[in-house]
């Protein structure tokens, strides 16, 4: 609740033109739609810039189809984490969302999206990190900043990094996606004086420890000004670079 | 090495104004320098936009000396992880270096800074997080951004907090910085729309095991678009700080 | 074996009423009666105030069938972590039983249960931690506690939180749920006076390692006098606040 | 802020004894203290029953000497973690104080403590956790709960314990002190109804791994209802316990 | 290879009735068989005292199938980490075989076994442990010490073992089995003065860590001459107690 | 791009016979061929020895058919990691590549490979590493070096190692494959002089942690001059000894 | 308590010679003796088979030195892990202790020791070994077994190891101490009979993780029937191996 | 004791010029000399190719100045891990020996190093790596292998790497020495065909947990053909570099 709001609220009070229970109960009032199950906060847009986002995991495909149904008139919705089976439900229910299959994520925009000027780059190692690369990729899309994806271009071939560091440089804000040793974004952050956020994904075996050595490797980078993200998390990447290429 | 560099260097040598010999040899000549123990890399201020840097930790007073004397009169120098007695020596052989003790940071600006709009905040959990904040503190000034430290803000007193928050929402980049259970970055990540950079820190005993508690709760968040660094990297949080400041 | 019951005891072999090998085998014979697979506490009612609880996973849907027909006559039964398949086996041999099946609880209530003035409090951070929360409240209600849910109330919408604060307040006890960095415990902790016990869930992934960021955040929390269970363990934490309650 | 303090605040500002401008300072004008290195919050006793605490680790002598010359006049305190060295700074500015040096803990009480009837019992498994029961019996006093310490029960020599057991049973709650394989919570939670509240300690060697095996051993204990605090926390536990034994 | 054969062998040779090549070949020609898959060490029974045994883990049920037909001949065989399928296929081709379920072990014992005087004591925790238990079992009883089960008598539940102990201490060797906290081995250890081996198991959830929490408090019970084996070891624990009763 | 590249492309340049923008792209135009989903490096064999190599893990059965079906041509393919299912796919549509159903490697060798003097020994501890050490002896094989099996050597019957002591001697670099433990590389590290490369594997249990207890032994082996790849990764211990035996 | 005991104690009581107030008092008046910081159980010996052992960590000389004046007359004493600083103390006050410096072991045997028959052997992997080889002496000796200490014969020299295996296989009894991978009791498990208890040393660096790599390594050891006891502990091995001895 | 030895010692045998004892004997009889504190194998060299390798750390100046005079004259000595104040003693006793204080390394070189063709290239990624490398390149010297060092380039500023590159690439086989993430081997992997040996080192702070981040990162390096030893074993990496260059 901001300032103006509050000042507001309290002249009215004053004035008599909102009664003290009245007030309080404004006060308390804060603007979120309870489904039950869920409980959504329909001005999180205005408070933080972005849509209604529902992560799909531990909710059942009926949950995501009643959201879909009940939301999709006041905002734009992304899930996150959502099987194809899930994805099958809800496109059944709310044939006009769209289900991207790699990044396991489905979206409904009935609003349009306002663009920001600026383009995101999505940098992967491997092949293998393309599914955390399109979920941030659609994530971006969604909170309003177009992104383009740039695969496979690993530490291990250092020249076809070099190859497309011209076009990396464009973007404003880099997202840089790695298992294994995740060196990758310690490479681009000597290279690139732009904003980096570091994703560890879970791809490998052994002592990867399922992202571990990903994450510690880019949470120890020798580049300064790395910034990092829970393993796998697309979604969180595209959000932190969204906020900032708003600025 | 830039497209357009790479472009005038080839056009000399078509014009026989640069032999091949002398070629190669610009190829490779990349612009740093060497002082035995480290190479320092005198333009890359211009290619990342940051001064010198010198992690003070592993290395010697006279090291460190030798640098603030060899390298004051080409860049501003900033040298961190510093302890007391390493500072001391480096004033007595560089007396206009700057030695703050709280954040363990050396500074020597003879060059000065063209600082840019928009504030950086700095937030602190608890009081024993100050150093850290002092290195981010110091580090922003030294990259050209103002920063503001607001500390003691914790979670278990989440009024503190709300009483503070208008004053935090003035900036264009957050770095929360906490130990214990690293709380505070998802509470104000769901209060303010600004980019979020959260540091763990090693302040605590027992299941902090470090900074593990804190490193793992921050990228665990609930908030989404927070970033993390390294336990304790006030240095690193307030390198990603100016490159989105810089934007 | 209470002090009491020991002096009778050895009055009576005194007095020759009780002979000394008979003393031997009274000494011995604890009250608990043995199905072979598992042996029953009777009086562990008497001795911690709980009814018979059934851990289920591990155990066959015979053993725990054979279990409630043979040990419902005697007490109430709880039993946690009951598959649907398990509770269908039950509920065949032994209709009177309810299964909660967001919970994973069975239950068979055949005496009354004499229920304590005072409720608890059972707080989620979200939907996901629903089922942990269903299994404390399950419990509660078996031990003799009212306890009522409040869900998705995550530290990242602060607001959610303190629009139900006064509901919470309300509460002997508050028993807190929630996974991923586990903070609502350390919020609800300066808000609240009564005690807080909180239960990490091993809802999330990556970085979450099945719960571990949650449990050590909450070990770490800054609010003090919040104490901890295992992950998912919506019955122990059940069992501390209602033997709170019983105070 | 309550919801009585709301009421009554909206009242005077319909009224016009309170100004909206003086309203909103009001509501944001939150009762602490600001020593610069600390905030102090004297209201907090009144919001979750404690005195001031103070935690000494990461202080220096001179702000804790001078947090008890400022605040003794409004509050009790409590610090903890309190070397010897810190003790005798503090003393010399602050000689009402006193000093626990076995538990680390420095009080200064200038305001009667108003204890509740029913005690906590304290018990330890060895003469090593002796340091961590003292600062959870300083902890209990000092927050208005008499606290007894019964040392040296471990499970290795059971009979020890089953003696000692009836005067364990007359407490209202019971601290549970150990470290190693941490195993006397589960055997005093098997024998006992009331809560139990375990704190691992870092006694120990090798597999010990700093607490984290009675860590481990206590949060898996087989007696329901035993709940944990962080490796060490005796000040954590007593907060706890007395807020139980307030109910 | 002992001194004395290694003494008659050199006799041979200085004698001319072994060759230098044949003895050569004779100190080569250890004394295992060969199945391609499996080398198999026929006289092992002497050197170690124990029969030939197979890990069924990872090898495929025809592997196992030939071992018995081809080995059942020469000496007794204990398989151990059987499922119900492979123990079907070594049925099929190998009748006289035995199945344990529950213990997971497979045995051929056409030749007779010789009993030693003295008995193993085999104790778990919980019912959950008894897989664990009847593994070790099975293999005492091939390996020629006679075991019995002890079951359910956890921490929780001191009574129960107490009543159980007179039994208990009539044995030579005690195997202790327990998961969650693993207390019962330090119980267990402070009553008898026998030696103990403890395992560990992975029943629990949490922060059991599947058997982690066990296997650290057994290695640090306060209990001195516990030993331990790896988490779900039945089969080694069996081994060292058979070694001992063999003495 | 090798000194000798770079001279003759510049005298081109100089001599005009190679424009400048045309120069800017051969510097540019580094030897890969993009498949879409994968980036193919056709000259990595010049440039590190090896043919193409494809990791099954994580890929589609209709991916790896398109890049042997595409790739076939140009150079040899080895994949590792590849499913039974992905094989018969891919063996549809290139019917010439061979399957190694035990080191679940995939091969098509059209081109004739050749093979270096000097054979690598790969030796393991028991017959469940054989997956490990066919993995690797396929790899060997493919990068043109010669390699034998050596399995069920495992240190807990050091004869079986003796006896086999010689063969494994006449190798030029010996690849070690161990689980549980991985005792095995240190023992051979003290009986020969030859390069060693470990591999741990995750065969094993409990405290094995998935190849940890392996790797960590391996890492600490008190035999000097041990080298370790990662848990299970036979192909890369291949393809070092490979580099090793090239020389 | 045994049933003896018990069995005569019931038929005083009966008998009138023993009152039943007595009855309850001798039942409870367990056998120890209360110096304040430490209970001392004078019949543990009896119970246990041990003498009464003082852990020296984390006490102060004079708690130490009181032990020993006050105990010294009633029992042996062992103390372990007690510091030059601490032996010296006790020596002033207890002229006839024993210091042994390198095993950090305090003695004190003012009654004669029953030796058994049966010797224990020590065998440590390498030099640095030894302190715990010296605790693990000094306690054999004083538990009644005497005990031969054979050092330096790690795996990686495996022909050091195989030449004193003849005097190793004396022992009824054998103790294995290796730190780095703790490869050495799974050579010697597969090369005797006996019963081997293995201890870990925090001997290392890096990996070796402060003897986590060997305790692992020894967990998992392939040579069935190695037990484990914890890292550094050659006192609780030496109280396994001579509880083994008194069989 | 290789083949041939023992051909012709069983033939002596039969010749009658060996007795049946002395061969007993002779067989056993294996190379090392005894200090007491140490057993020295004289023909380590000759078997492993190596010369006498002594372990600083955990001994006493005493220990390692008697080895130095008394082995001084049989062989040449490496000692690592050496303080300067050991390095002081053993100078005072032993003055042609060398100390090499930043790789912590003292040696003693009376008998001529025949130096192979062929250079090891040892690259680290920072300065605070030079003492690892350092560590290396005296024990490459003693082992007969040249080595140089190029220190400080580190993958955040790639073209210092490639600029350094031809004088990498002139070395038979590179180690390559970083901290933190670990990345230089993955991208060297990725520029040269030659054998890789990776030393994670202990430089850093937080999430780089002593070494463990760049011990992971090098595990997983997406290079193939990197191997990896322990943290900070620079010793042990050029023991391996050495066998592989003696090749």
């Amino acid at each position: 609740m901001t300032n103006d709001a509050l000042t507001e609220l309290l002249s009215e009070i004053r004035d008599g033109s909102v009664s003290v229970e009245n007030g309080i109960e404004r006060l308390r009032d804060l603007p979120y739609m309870d489904l039950g199950h869920t409980k959504f906060d329909l001005h999180r847009a205005l408070r933080n810039g972005f849509p209604e986002v529902v992560y799909g995991e531990g909710k059942t495909p009926e949950q995501v189809g009643e959201i879909f149904t009940r939301m999709g008139g006041h905002a734009n919705i992304l899930a996150t984490r959502v099987s194809r089976e899930m994805a099958d439900h809800v496109l059944s229910v709310c044939p006009d969302a769209e289900y991207n299959a790699m990044g396991r994520a489905l979206t409904l925009a009935r609003k349009p999206i306002a663009y920001r000027e600026g383009e995101i780059a999505i940098v992967t190692a491997g092949t293998s990190d393309l599914g955390v690369a399109e979920e941030a990729r659609v994530t971006c899309e969604m909170l309003g900043s177009h992104a383009r994806v740039t695969s496979d271009v690993g530490v291990a071939g250092i020249h076809r990094l070099l190859d497309r560091l011209d076009d990396i440089r464009k973007a404003r804000v880099i997202i840089v996606i790695a298992g294994m040793e995740g060196a990758l974004s310690s490479v681009i952050g000597g290279l690139v004086s732009q904003p980096i956020i570091a994703v560890p994904t879970s791809v490998g075996y052994g002592a990867s420890f399922s992202g571990l050595s990903a994450l510690l490797g880019m949470l120890t980078s020798c580049a300064s000004g790395v910034t990092v993200v829970n393993i796998d998390n697309g979604f969180g990447a595209a959000c932190a670079a969204c906020k900032i290429n708003n600025l």
